[in-house]
């Protein structure tokens, strides 16, 4: 029965014994897809699309000739609500915290195959266009030095086919480490050990706020996100020194308020949770800040324009027989990259257009349509004479 | 295997017959809760949870010594978006259109059992408090003359255990028809048939704005539906003359608002479609209306203020060591219907308090917190430091 499965390159033998899975249960998270292999550059790695027993999902297991290795999924960072009771409940096992920006741009693992580096999605996919800019920044010096380390970071800047930033002072795009952890336990560096490795190494890291005694650490931050806030930025992660307390998050009102506006330009393909999850932060942080009526006013002004405007410039839009897409746009240097996007996007079903790439002085500019079929469908339909 | 169950009194073989569903899968509903048995006042009465074949959820089979008869539930009624290519592409079979105001209440069913009127809420119970108020409200006669026959309504008022409302010309509760259907089929009488039957008896019905002409029914409806929202009323019902074409529904922005208004003082109990609904109609309203900047400014401060500051005060609230609840009141003549309605609420899980009654010239008044267990427990637990 295993045999049918013509593309399963898996030895599931050895891969039971190294997972501590036992082979029925693989074979079946094979057949479920639940475990999924890469098919994009790379056929010897193998995603969890689910997370498994003790395995998080999105996390990539690698077959090489000589074993495995596993590169685990990158952590739910869970987030605070009320700063100051939630610093204090989470970090049992440190007096101080530390602070970094918590930037927005998508997340990859890096790590090396022969040498080379890849870039591994958050889902676990080996991402080409990531790939492709990652070895511009990274050497695989790194890993030759540390085999067994993978390096966590945010790809940000506006040359960007996932999200797309104009905030940072980045041209193009550019990759900035916030972790270091092992393969196969995924235990992180403590954040001094980890940012002084990347310092040697030459790479950019996500900028450092100080470290705080636990109990003067709230208003601090505070102050840090009205700062972030004004600028657009995300927000901060608030870290164990020594990394035994899990991170948590904290993020600002405008940078809320601008992935709201962001989302609802495609308002059918936004899910329910992420609606509501961010409306509810507003509702929190208006208390924790201690609003009166007017700042309140301002807060709900905000939100309620950050969901309406860019709903109504899409019925709009659509009313007028055009169609809405999300516009992005990366930077290669060859055409390779191109078409291994292409592919990989449409191995994941996404509807996309790209242009033909424009000639720059070193490589090329691709600008990439990504359709919201749900959006546009449902806005014509209605415009059409359908009911909801 | 059957026997298994004591309290099912079903005659299974017989509603089988009559309902025209196998033994087999009747008994299957049955045991998955599916279709389930009234236990509040009567015990002859069967509700469908969910809809099985052709037969809707809220359905109720009643079974008598001299057979079954079949109440069938409320027909969803659709929405319409943009009102005037939505009446143009829904109503095929009529050329003019009949408005009837939405009222904003609870939809009852009523029938006789034994000559006495029984008040049948939209899934299907018998709810005791609406029962004794039907009684004062609708005459047996109606039922002697047309036994065949279920009257559909809303109750609406203050004294209501449910959607209180002070906005009609109501001092406590009161029962506005808006259609009668037959048993079994669920087919409707037609619009000018089901007003005349209504007024012959005298029972109250949903106010009536015109019948128009379809091609000239959307502007006419704007107008109605600015009048309505002025005075926080919710919306209209549009229906086919003869009742072949299924009515639709439109509502106001300030029903729409108040509604999430009510629904963000408990947020954590609000479904995540709710509000994802209510938002998206703002959008599409502002669009229908050409609402310039200025609107479209005002309509996104009364958007966000629905959300945000209902959930402050909440927040708030809950931070200085209360509890928020949904506090409503009935108006009862004897004890007996207090001690039913919070013997239906407990069978439903809900968590609610009863004060003591007081007493009134006429009868009791029972002041009714309902508990929002989830919104109560989450925030309580994010000042206390959980993360979300």
């Amino acid at each position: 029965m295993w045999r049918e499965n013509k593309n399963l390159s898996l030895n599931i033998k050895a891969a039971s014994k190294y997972l501590e899975i036992e082979p029925e249960k693989l074979y079946d998270l094979l057949a479920k897809r639940e475990i999924t292999q890469n098919r994009v550059l790379y056929q010897d790695l193998f995603h969890f699309n689910t997370g498994v027993s003790q395995i998080e999902s999105g996390s990539v297991l690698h077959q090489m000739d000589s074993g495995f290795e596993l590169i685990r999924g990158f952590p739910k960072i869970r987030r605070a609500m009320i700063l100051e009771p939630a610093i204090e409940k989470h970090f049992l096992h440190t007096d101080t915290v530390c602070v970094e920006e918590k930037m927005n741009g998508y997340n990859v693992r890096v790590i090396a195959i022969d040498d080379n580096p890849v870039a591994l999605t958050r889902r676990g996919f080996v991402c080409p266009y990531s790939t492709e800019k990652i070895r511009e920044m990274i050497s695989g010096g790194f890993f030759r030095d540390h085999p067994d380390l993978v390096l966590h970071g945010e790809m940000v800047g506006p040359d960007n086919p996932y999200i797309p930033k104009d905030i940072y002072d980045v041209d193009s795009i550019a990759f900035f480490v916030f972790d270091i952890r092992h393969k196969g336990t995924g235990r992180p560096l403590p954040v001094d050990r980890r940012r002084e490795v990347v310092r040697d190494y030459g790479f950019m890291q996500v900028p450092f706020f100080g470290e705080f005694k636990k109990e003067e650490a709230a208003p601090k931050i505070h102050r840090i996100i009205r700062e972030l806030g004004e600028k657009s930025h995300e927000g901060v992660v608030i870290k164990d020194p020594q990394m035994i307390d899990s991170p948590i998050k904290y993020t600002s009102s405008q940078s809320n308020c601008a992935d709201l506006e962001h989302a609802f330009e495609f308002y059918n393909d936004v899910g329910r949770d992420y609606l509501f999850s961010r409306v509810v932060r507003e509702g929190f942080q208006a208390v924790e800040w201690n609003e009166g009526p007017q700042e309140i006013e301002k807060r709900s002004l905000r939100l309620g324009k950050s969901i309406l405007l860019p709903m109504i410039d899409t019925i709009r839009k659509i009313g007028k027989g055009d169609r809405v897409s999300n516009d992005v746009q990366i930077r290669v240097n060859g055409l390779d990259t191109i078409s291994e996007l292409e592919d990989f996007f449409n191995r994941q079903g996404l509807e996309v257009l790209f242009s033909d790439p424009e000639r720059t002085a070193d490589g090329y500019i691709v600008k990439i349509k990504k359709l919201n079929k749900s959006t546009n469908d449902k806005t014509d339909a209605i415009w059409k004479g359908d009911l909801w």
